[in-house]
């Protein structure tokens, strides 16, 4: 495997994207092609069958295009789908629910955790699983906030609206007495600023992108796979699997920088466009 | 063409249930199949030519099954597909958009119009030319609400947050001065309450469900296609292309009762699953 090629990274659709900013924060000199699915956006809503398969075919993709390590930056198919690609690949596949679970453990100090995010994510009891593989005696509270992706994309991050909103459903986290909160989803980053104000000082909050970021470059360095050159021209190739003028508008905020590029792909390949 | 036929009717999810609610309390004895695209909803973020291939993918579906009529329940559609679909099949094809426009047309007295719905069916401007197409000097102003419908399909109809969100929307058409409103979108008719109470009385609100099952009588006793008879065994059937938990849990608050049978197809035929 060769340290030059580059990282894939998909998601859902543009939640991703915040994944991406912390990785190039990080590791500037890697290449990174990323794949958008938003065509069949969004996936906390679905079966975790179809979840699984839009994540294998997501993966095909990426492989088609010789990346030398996966990212999986989406909470759904990182809670429901990632044993699955990584029994079928052989690079290495990471997803952003473990970093995130590692990092509650290690912060809590009262062993009280909070999680928010899709309804299929906290369905699926997966940080809770996560969480008490590393110490059981921390109790997990899921609470599902299937507002939030749609606020972010449009744009609402801050005001009295969004207090409210955010307000409205960490009422559900009051009484668990939590000092850490995990953002179990790639889109709340951007609602960071309302959900510390509601929380208030004692709780932590947990960026999920930013502890994967930390840990791909730990996996990179072990597997000897860290490109080690000054790369100056290095690449963000973006693919996305439908309407590329709104991922643009809206992806540019996740990202925090200009997409210059990005091509519409069909997935799977041997789905051809009847119209 | 065989008047005891179901009528066939879809959407992108659940809000064609909000039609469905209406051609039932206007047409009791009617059989209806129904087909929602969960596995591909949302429609109104995606690009017409996606949006397309996917009306004519679940037409073809509805067809196989031998109704005698399709209801196009989803603004998104009507306002880009419709016409493909109707140059399609020779079975009556009906959308809520057309409705929903005659029925601003006729009522509006200032000829000042707006019509509220998501982000693709405002782009499409099809309710101003529909509604100009009657009177070309109505003005009509269109405006995209996207939160609307994840409220809705949170159940957040009322209360103070609801009433936020929708007055802060609603504020781009503040100085508009419109006497008329149109509920573009299929989920809107559950917010009629936050909206009416934002608007004041002087606005008249127009919900295309409501519309359209008027319409749909209209076509089935012209073209003889109106059942006769007394049918107090009339069926619903029920399909969805994912999570039909969901959409059982969702979809009873939108036709308010119960939905008894939901099945699971695959949507197109030729896509299987590989897992």
């Amino acid at each position: 495997m060769n340290r030059y090629k580059p990282i894939g990274i998909f998601d859902s659709g543009v939640g991703g994207l915040t994944v991406v900013r912390e990785v190039l924060n990080l590791l500037p000199e890697e290449d990174i092609v990323y794949l958008g699915d938003t065509a069949r956006v969004p996936y906390g809503i679905r079966s975790p069958e179809t979840v699984t398969r839009y994540a294998i075919e997501n993966t095909e993709f990426l492989l088609s295009l010789g990346i030398k390590a996966l990212v999986v930056a989406c909470n759904t198919v990182s809670a429901i789908g990632l044993e699955e690609l990584q029994k079928r690949v052989d690079i290495p596949v990471l997803g952003v629910l473990k970093p995130g679970a590692r990092a509650a453990a290690a912060r809590t100090r009262n062993r009280r955790v909070g999680v928010i995010g899709t309804e299929t994510t906290i369905l699926s009891s997966s940080y809770q699983r996560a969480i008490n593989e590393i110490d059981p005696e921390i109790k997990v509270y899921g609470l599902a906030c299937p507002l939030f992706v749609p606020l972010v994309e449009e744009g609402w991050t801050d005001g009295e609206v969004v207090k409210a909103i955010v307000s409205r459903y960490l009422e559900g986290l009051r009484h668990r007495d939590i000092d850490t909160l995990v953002l179990g989803c790639t889109h709340y980053p951007l609602l960071k600023g309302p959900i510390a104000e509601v929380c208030g000082e004692g709780v932590t909050l947990i960026d999920s992108a930013v502890e994967t970021a930390a840990t791909l470059k730990d996996v990179l360095l072990t597997e000897g796979l860290l490109r080690d050159d000054e790369n100056s021209l290095s690449k963000r190739l973006f693919f996305v699997t439908d309407a590329p003028e709104r991922f643009r508008r809206i992806g540019e905020r996740f990202l925090g920088e200009r997409i210059d590029q990005i091509e519409k792909v069909v997935i799977p390949y041997h789905e051809h466009e009847i119209i």
